[in-house]
């Protein structure tokens, strides 16, 4: 039975790693600073799926007492991927996976390089919405499911692996529905599709998507950054389906006023994904070429915030 | 002796209009809501230039109280501009001239429209740093002067007028410098090259100048703002000086902590003059076949700001 450490067991690992945990399969938990207060009260969920207590957590606060297992899971903020790389060579065994769950890009190269050369690098994008709201607590508002791809240097297509179809099967027995892709990159082109406008703007901007939404001027920002970002895709060999950016914002004009990541974070006084989110995609896509000025203005202002953040 | 009326008797034409009445002239002032607090306890004028009180202030409640004068000085923000120009036509002498001192474009073409047609019209662009800091007082942080340049339909230059001279002539005996342009839409586009990019990031940054210029991100930004001014102000046939954008960087980095007008305005939760300093030059310039992307996203965002301010 596959075995999984999960480093970052926030609103995203706490919430996947809780969901293999109780099908039975052996997790260890890496946490910042609540290990002993979730070894000692368990790991609340509190989900549309239903609420439970994982108890029994194997949590861990220094990455050297984690065994070596078959999968680690990485679900830390991109900002920190530099950090956690050099604990993962003895954290995963020789032959097998790393799935790293973030938004944006450049994170997958950063730690590929890292690893043991036969350890596989998976990419995966999380579609829900969970936030952590106690030490010991993450509540996840949104069903979604998990996307994974594999990575392989320059971002080309992988197609299914092995350690994709094993780590599928793994979610078969929980709620999370898991959906496997061939093209890692085109995977994350799409979702930044959204991530970019609305989590700049919400942040640039302050406001909800719904305020976004409810306004031509910042409507109309919307859909500028997205025919940017779609021909940044297009100049990397992904041509996005045509009208993926009209249902993209028909979609979040019906949906209920939400707060982006970005947002969560610029709230509780974080530093911001500015890179992975929209500097590594800005870079990628004027490196091939596409034109990409409106996002490279909201790129300025949001390194000018984070700047702030950071700075304190 | 020439008179005058000063419409929108605040920071600015408090200002100048006391600095007229100083030197011996008849100057009438349309107050808002302090005429009869001003007819009581004058007109209090801290400055750079030494501190002052006007007394015996003639001032108005009503425009329809002002008897008609020679000259008439415009000096309200840009959004009240259609409310005002109205009530010029009975203000000003069928010979005079209407003086609009304000920031940004499309004013000028505005109000000369509302006007009987021998009435002249003249730009003003004032460099003084002011603020109205209570009901009857205005303060004056900074020199600088005041620019004249008379305006024609299409913003073709007009050279020097009489009425220019005049009014010249009749600022000799204050502490005001004056300056007459030959080219009223140069004048505004050089003011527009700081104006622009400086209020916007200042409100959208929540900045001040010193902010902005102490962070590469933002000062990038300013420098991608000032090429698309100079390159709209070229399409308009006016060719800025080139190298002005870097004395204006430099100039800014080494001047104090500075806000902004616009920032002002946010501050006191009053709307922003977005169409007049973004908005007009933006249409003005793209129509010229200038490319303004950089400022065309600070312009939505600055919309949106601003309607949220408005609609409180």
């Amino acid at each position: 039975m596959t075995t999984y450490a999960v480093i970052g067991a926030g609103a995203v690992g706490g919430f996947y790693g809780s969901k293999l945990a109780q099908a039975g399969h052996d997790v260890h938990f890496l946490f910042r600073n609540a290990a002993s207060h979730v070894a000692e009260r368990g790991l609340e969920i509190r989900s549309v799926d239903g609420d439970y207590t994982l108890t029994d957590v194997s949590a861990h606060a220094n990455a050297s007492s984690i065994p070596q297992s078959d999968v680690v899971i990485v679900a830390v903020k991109s900002n920190v991927n530099a950090e956690i790389a050099p604990l993962l060579g003895s954290i995963v065994k020789p032959s097998g996976a790393v799935v790293l769950i973030q938004n944006g890009l450049g994170g997958e190269p950063l730690i590929a390089e890292a690893l043991p050369g036969e350890v596989e690098m998976i990419g995966g994008l999380a579609f829900i919405n969970s936030q952590r709201t106690g030490r010991n607590q993450v509540t996840h508002m949104g069903n979604g499911g998990l996307t994974l791809a594999g990575f392989r240097a320059g971002y080309e297509a992988t197609g299914i692996t092995a350690w994709m179809s094993a780590i599928a099967a793994d979610f078969e027995n929980t709620t999370v529905p898991i959906q496997l892709d061939e093209d890692l990159v085109r995977a994350r082109w799409t979702k930044l599709l959204w991530n970019i406008p609305y989590n700049s703007l919400s942040v640039i901007l302050q406001a909800s998507t719904a305020d976004i939404m409810d306004d031509a001027q910042s409507t109309e920002l919307v859909e500028a950054i997205m025919h940017e970002v779609m021909a940044a895709a297009s100049a990397d060999g992904r041509e996005l389906p045509e009208g993926l950016d009209k249902l993209m914002l028909e979609a979040t004009r019906n949906m209920e006023p939400y707060a982006t990541s970005m947002k969560v974070d610029f709230d509780n006084g974080r530093p911001l994904e500015v890179e992975a989110i929209v500097g590594e995609p800005l870079r990628r896509g004027q490196g091939l070429g596409a034109q990409m000025p409106v996002t490279k203005t909201i790129y300025r202002e949001l390194a000018f915030i984070n700047h702030r953040i950071v700075e304190g």
